[in-house]
């Protein structure tokens, strides 16, 4: 569905007809390709991508597929790129988007709905039920970018305009890569009601999205928030609390347990995010929930454009998602940044891939953590 | 904290000083006793009893305590008086009261909140933070008839004008005493959305608050709506939906698998209401949940106003709730109507109690189901 | 933006390469003419036309262009079709879409949003901000169907497939015209709450919109639902509510004194749908709004899907929109049917439009209303 | 409704039998008097009032009555005591009270409803639709202090412990006094939507709701925020927004042009609460409403705990609330105080009444006022 004729370029920022891409071959093998640069349709931009960042859900995907794929299809020696969390610079327009402009610098958000289905026309684009139905004949218009169509770790990147959110000068590529998980916490925050100043938040987990989603809750005037690890801290909440509970939980950990150490965190009628999960079916007491009235909300990731209020509260400086960003490494580097993440080498915790020259944006990152410190 | 002085009565509805109730002695035994008339306070009236029914958390209670009661409060011999399915007749009201008239018929739902915590300032007094502090130095105002305060096995009990519902002549003491059933259905399905016209609905469990789910599900205009046994009926609403699921599931069978069915009877972004549990913990597949973006809701009975919805449905003849009232029964006969309602005696779904001439009820009854059939 | 390789088209339902269809020239004057059928494109259908209600706004479009159309657009004398309340069959199919299959019979919704703005990514698609941006190098993909883009007073016309409602062939030609209608009013009933069982409702205006509100009303279990026409009638419904006022006020009269009377029909804490404006702005007491903490909610036609519930009632006949179908013309007489509309000939409510034999459709008709009389 | 035996106090906060008060004669006549000391009842404490600010509506009580009152009472010659931005020291605890604990400092929010009408059943308790309901036989537990229940310009006042909010010590009084106004605005925002962070803000009118409504925007993330005065600042707006117009509008001025001045200010689906209103009908487009898809929210005050959210980020120093506080004066010199507010004397904008040493008190602001500049 490309347009050529109607793409819109820009001579100060010129176009080279391949890339450089990082594609899936055999499950856990990825190798360093020169592929097409890809064109934008309608509704669609080529971003240049200066930064990603890796997720859990990278390491993932490249192992075992998608999580939630559907319809059959596999990832594997299909030429796909993953690759979700990142930013870039605005390269070329797709016909009629005079929505951003090229040179503009932008973080991505993951899902754009089909538009077409039940759950996009309320608004709640990442519950599309057309999700990966955008191949071929039976392109509904779905994307998600790194999971079902290319991603980030490559030099470009064709995103829907519904994925854009336009960056300021101020903020710099790692932090511009944190947009989506902050959004993801911002996104658990907004179905739990989002009115949280004066509230009780505990947030399970103590990953980036965890670790995030604390920074959210405070910058939104949610007190007390309490993060806690894997150990059973039902007792410590409820000390904190006077033995009341608490009013939310964001659950980021996946535990096993998890659910139930929620339920018995809050008071009745108190309310739970589930953004992580086991990968078994775990035990699970239905009848306190029901008993003590909680609600549970399953999310996939940064729906009802959380994205967007996670980036204003960043660029007003409410919080410092840098402080988790630990590591950088060049585009070229990815295997050894995927090790990094996976094994959480040197204690990190959140990995970020540059474009740019990587030397450089080292000595940057280790310059601001140790100011950090 | 009677006041006697202010009570108003009229003397077309004569009060005896006292009452024959039923009270529990110890776990499973019951006992006819004299009780002295209770007197209303502010926002109070006093109801006399025409009819009760019996639901399965009143079998739970006599035999076991009350599910959700806090404060260590146990309710055996204490002279408790269990029943929460009743109507009747006012016939006094506590001081200032001019929203219900002496001679009026009423139905009553089950809980007055406190009106001062967190959840009752939300609107959530079915969640309130001060369920059960209703006796002595602690009374915080919160009433659950029948589990925390006396209810209806009696000829009379007082009444919070929260939980009152005006019903119309044309609505007989047996289907009255289920508005408060419909209502826990209606509740279930306004914590879904609401809007459910044209939408999918699937009801697990054939017990009465599920056939009343039906009933009010088709009543605002679902479809399909479908409801289910115990078993494993998640191929059938695939079929019926040609592989797309539904959009809601009112689980109100407490069976250890209706999670799991619940959640995989739905399209990605549906929702489930919790109205019943399973006693001990289940496997529970957290992972499709999340994946699914599934939203689950714990219920405990008919909160936000809803029996008055059901009402309204009931008194405009949507739905005819009397086709689940298959046994009538005397006040004197409760030990009888109690095994009935246990043991399914004789295909029983709803069994009610009349201190009305229970001979007459019954061949009224009977007249009507022949009708029906 | 036509892809003719990949439409999907039907022997059985073979397509000419011209239709019949009226155009605008100057203000007020319509030409029958000649025009090639349109081919539909990604998500989009090609419906031919069975029947076309004519609404108010029709006959502004015909005079005075579209009441909300922006970017400077009139729609005269640029071969534009207008015509929004329609049904038909669908003839072929864009490119992928198998969400419809050729033959089957649906209704039509006015508003496709552009998908991308703020509203439409919040599930207000009728209030796109992209509204009128449809033509040419600004093609923002928003349809308004005989607003912004050819509508309905034709053999033919291509829809997105978000305008689409399936409708079952117990449905008649002119009853399906008449859903776009319902859902308005289903749509102003959303807004408000939705959840009416039991509560009051005014229905200002008894035009089709006032009462196919007053029917949805009725449908969903309001009670009561009062319709009032231009007088003052606030004593009326003062005097009905016992003096407490009314729920809510779906406002469709346009009359200058109407927003002030339905303040004052309600109860503080009242709600008022404006789904009709007079012309030039009028006196309004602001003090009143405020101090009874009433809301308003200006609408603009039929959002959220409300055109899919109110089928669905339709559907279940629990309501019949029938009865304020009273003329029927053939397309060659539109002119004709106009002015019928315009000046309630003959006491005409809704008057319909026919490709079918214009003359069977009338004595149908006629057949129709001499039973419900 | 006493009962003193019950009523819980404390050596440590003797309580005197009188206090001084002052009270309404005529309409504008105030005279400081003994009073007895009011008895908190069940849900009530008894506060000893520290501070107490002047809001526009006191003026206007003080002169005109209260302006929502119903049921025909008038204030004057009533021994009522006006004022109800007060905070103060828990003196005495009501029967049952355990929330709070003597000597606590608290503000004071300004509704407490019934807890039995509709509204409070559904959270709106600001809509109480028995406001006014409070005196001997027909009182139904409504209380707006200051409104229909005695007020703050006294040194003690009774209070549901429902108005009641816990301030840290960090918190000075005179800030304290300023919560309820903070709520205000918090409320309006929170029926806006609540989720502003990156969403575009107007304030009308620099008055104190409309300045720290700036704040609590701000304090949300919103970007823009603007406020305007009395002129019209539609363009400015428009100019801002590169043409987009905003997503909100917090009207608190009440000036005549107001309205139609918010509608233009914002986007389609944009949203206006209603804080203030001009005491005359207006002329209003409602056409303009309407095809806008405007919604217009009419508030009463600080609702849904919005001042508990207010409270919470103001502990956490989100914003200054004190930039507003401008002047102080002691409890006798209330007439001065009152002066100044209305005639705005030094550019007065929040005038403070203290019972504690007011010399000291001034001393202490001036100081504060000089390091703000």
């Amino acid at each position: 569905m490309s347009h050529p004729a109607k793409v819109k370029t820009d001579a100060a920022y010129p176009l080279p007809e391949h890339m450089r891409a990082w594609v899936l071959g055999d499950p856990g093998q990825l190798g360093l390709v020169d592929k097409p640069i890809p064109m934008p349709g309608r509704a669609e931009v080529l971003v240049h991508i200066d930064a990603v960042a890796i997720c859990a859900t990278d390491l993932e995907i490249i192992h075992h597929g998608a999580p939630a794929m559907i319809g059959g299809g596999e990832p594997f020696n299909k030429m796909f790129t993953p690759g979700h969390e990142y930013m870039g610079t605005v390269a070329a327009l797709g016909p009629g988007v005079d929505e951003y402009r090229i040179g503009q610098r932008v973080s991505v958000e993951v899902h754009a709905g089909c538009g077409q289905c039940k759950r996009c026309r309320e608004g709640m684009y990442t519950a599309c039920l057309n999700y990966g139905l955008n191949y071929g004949d039976v392109d509904k218009g779905h994307r998600a970018n790194g999971f079902t169509t290319d991603g980030g770790f490559a030099e470009y990147a064709v995103n829907n305009i519904n994925t854009l959110i336009a960056i300021p000068d101020s903020m710099s590529d790692a932090e511009a890569t944190l947009v989506v998980t902050a959004g993801t916490a911002m996104y658990g925050l907004t179905e739990l009601g989002g009115l949280v100043a004066g509230e009780g938040v505990a947030v399970l987990g103590p990953g980036p999205i965890g670790l995030l989603g604390v920074a959210v809750a405070k910058a939104l005037g949610a007190s007390p928030v309490v993060l806690t690890g894997t150990r059973d801290t039902v007792e410590a909440v409820r000390h904190i609390t006077a033995g009341k509970g608490l009013d939310y939980v964001l659950e980021c950990s996946g535990a096993p347990g998890a659910v139930n150490q929620a339920a018995r965190m809050l008071n009745r009628g108190g309310r739970i995010c589930l953004a992580a999960f086991p990968h078994q079916p775990v035990s699970i007491d239905v009848a306190y929930i029901v008993r003590n009235n909680i609600y549970l909300y399953g999310i996939r990731g940064e729906g009802k454009s959380a994205a967007h209020r996670a980036e204003a509260l960043m660029s007003q400086k409410r919080f410092d998602a840098t402080k988790i960003h630990t590591h950088t490494f060049g585009l070229h580097e990815l295997p050894t940044a995927l090790r990094y993440a996976r094994e959480h080498i040197d204690d990190a915790i959140k990995v970020v891939v540059t474009t740019r020259n990587a030397e450089l944006a080292r000595a940057v990152a280790a310059e601001i953590t140790a100011s950090n410190n």
